[in-house]
């Protein structure tokens, strides 16, 4: 349905293919099927080393062989971590971990921490076994690197409803202990993909007060085949100098426009998680004024590289979607018009149709519950005027509103011409190839 | 991916692919191809007469050639009207046109009555040309039956954007108002179709005091092909003797347990429309007490039937699956968790690929916003014990589940354990036939 220029895509994709697929030549060919079409051109990024943030990636057989499926960060002592999870009310055990760990104040705690995550499995609807799992690996990791358990935090991403084998995991820990490097983040990003079709980095260098800070970051997510479930797992790295409150304000103040404003396909997982972790290792000194609005920018465009390379490995996705709504009575109204856009099966089918097909976006305003007046209603499809005052406009053109629809990003604007209220949202469409993934029989 | 028996179901079918395909052979090969292998296996039904409703179709030639396109019903003198229409900020002009004829007191005139219907143009987003349309066809009718216009509604569904051409449907009201007959609702079944594969019909009789009393229902609806808008609209008729304002109550206590209480795709259209309308001429007895009660079981019976009618005829639908949600705090907090399940893209392809992929229902329930604790959760799929206090059941046999998978027609069943709210609610599977239907560019 979509063209795709794999030949262009090839040559900047080969240096992480080969990474992935380990050389052999039927790997290559495999793994470059597998790739979505909208993977950054430039493959991964080089991400600065984070002083105090030290990772080791293996092979501890949880679910798959031949692949490495646990990985560890240790964080030195002085490290501040925040986070934000899944709002599930089925949340796995190791969120409810983090949570509760969180919430009596390990992440201000100025000791070492320490992240462990495993694919293969996900530990969740494992009920008391669950809990156990976390427990188990959380005590085995703290003992490996002499931490307090309390600052142990774990993900685990994969098949839910099967009891974790963390024997397997507890068995692997001193040789991740002894394996830990700076260097080593990149292997930490491919570690944690399960269906993942490319790995996700993104970073920042700002001028502290006294020396750089720097901000690395990586992701999994989206990509899914049966029988995982979707998770999304972030986790970003600094050396700024921070307290764990102000760390954990700033992250939940960028959220909402960064990882909150994506959708693939509307359903939310029971393990998604995005930790922050502060090591305070920058020569630069505690982050204050202009310097800390500097640096909170600079983390919202990292977390929103992240979320978009999350979109473009969207199951199946090959267009990637920027929906901009304005004009709204509040923010709070723009964002249900632009997730009723970003989520309507109508709306994406269409886009993977390259159907201009403004009618579906008046219907997803009009079901999307936020004040709408349709004679009001302004459309664009790039920066083509498609519909003004409830009506089509006038000069609209059917066949430059296709041609500009074979992009492979798209922007649709949506000015509802009531108030002031705006919001950006980003998604794909919905193509054969993701119904292909998720109906596929579980084997 | 299903496998569906066409043989058994071609010759129950044959009927009525007869009926629309006017007989000829390559006419019948190609409706049959298209038929929803979820359509009723005996076909349209015989729907019993209202006395004091006529039905007329023709050929207006409002879009396409060659088909029924405009319907009009005349209702007798004493006819009481009710309706429950979408709730879309975007509404079309005849929508907002019903609301306010029945606002100001339309549906309780003991006047004549009359709904004229067009397929092929929805004449919404069309600004004040879409509020001349509908001035001139319902003042067109409005002469042509000598009624006041206050008392004619109407509905448009088809493409959207669009300005209606409502000289073609004025020229054949005389026409219509010539042909009006009261054995002809089958017809008019089949001229509301736009992109249905089925035409969509139920009945009821109860007795009255004093003489039977008798419901008769046309819908269409979810069979979607671009450009076209999916919509639903539902007439029904009745002989009883009713107030409109006993008549709207009913309706409206009746709809969210039926036609609320389906979803194909989660999208709601700008024209979905229902009317009841209650000519009066039975013999029996105006409804009171235990025969309006009876009356009133009839009539969710029959907007259950047309309802269950409209998933099965959703496009690509091969399964048609009920979602029970039982034991949470509120009925509000059912549909919640029942309509997460429902819309949801990974258990609807997950459905379509007939894997018992129990992990995605506890991952709607978790996303659904309702109160839900992981740890009490009940999965059935059928009469299958899937899992039970948050851990798969010991005796799940994935063997088993997944044969049950294999039928045509499904049940969920959810027990949240912790009140005594629940709700049924019904959907179908998410295909590719869906994604290529409603990715083809328009033609």
């Amino acid at each position: 349905m979509v063209k795709i220029d794999w030949k262009a895509k090839a040559s900047a994709l080969k240096k992480w293919i080969k990474s992935l697929s380990g050389g052999s030549e039927a790997g290559k060919a495999q793994v470059a099927a597998l790739i979505s079409p909208l993977a950054p051109k430039d493959g991964f990024p080089v991400l600065p080393k984070i002083k105090g943030a030290a990772f080791c990636s293996i092979e501890a057989g949880v679910r798959y062989k031949n692949r490495k499926d646990v990985m560890l960060v240790r964080l030195a002592p002085g490290t501040t971590v925040a986070g934000v999870f899944t709002k599930s009310a089925t949340r796995a055990a190791c969120i409810l971990d983090a949570q509760a760990k969180l919430a009596k104040g390990a992440g201000k705690m100025r000791q070492g921490a320490a992240i462990v995550v495993n694919s293969g499995n996900s530990n969740a609807f494992t009920g008391r076994a669950g809990v156990q799992s976390v427990d188990a690996i959380s005590q085995s990791v703290a003992t490996a690197l002499d931490l307090p358990v309390e600052r142990v935090f774990s993900s685990s991403t994969g098949v839910i409803g099967e009891v974790l084998p963390h024997d397997r995991i507890v068995a692997v820990v001193a040789d991740l202990a002894a394996g830990l490097s700076e260097g080593t983040i990149s292997q930490a990003a491919q570690a944690i993909m399960t269906t993942d079709t490319f790995p996700k980095g993104a970073s920042a260098v700002i001028a502290g007060d006294g020396g750089p800070i720097h901000i690395s970051g990586i992701a999994k997510g989206s990509g899914m085949i049966a029988p995982d479930m979707a998770t999304m797992l972030v986790y970003i790295f600094t050396d700024a100098k921070i307290s764990a409150l102000a760390l954990q304000k700033m992250l939940s103040r960028q959220v909402d426009r960064t990882f909150n404003a994506i959708t693939v396909d509307s359903d939310t997982s029971t393990s998604d998680a995005l930790f922050l972790a502060a090591t305070g290792q920058s020569e630069a000194a505690p982050l204050a004024g202009q310097v800390a609005k500097v640096f909170e920018a600079a983390l919202a465009d990292v977390m929103l590289a992240l979320a978009h390379q999350v979109v473009r490995d969207g199951e199946g996705a090959t267009k990637f979607v920027e929906v901009r709504v304005t004009g709204a009575k509040s923010d709070i109204d723009a964002k249900k018009v632009a997730m009723a856009i970003a989520n309507s099966p109508l709306v994406k089918t269409a886009i993977a149709g390259e159907d201009p097909n403004w009618g579906r976006i008046v219907m997803a305003v009009g079901k999307s519950g936020a004040a709408a007046d349709r004679d009001r209603l302004t459309i664009h499809f790039g920066d083509i005027l498609v519909a003004q005052k409830g009506q089509r406009h006038k000069a609209y053109s059917e066949e430059r509103a296709a041609a500009y629809m074979k992009q492979d990003e798209l922007f649709i604007g949506v000015n509802l011409g009531l108030g002031h209220g705006e919001t950006r949202v980003w998604t794909c469409d919905l193509t054969n190839r993701y119904i292909e993934i998720n109906a596929d029989y579980r084997s």
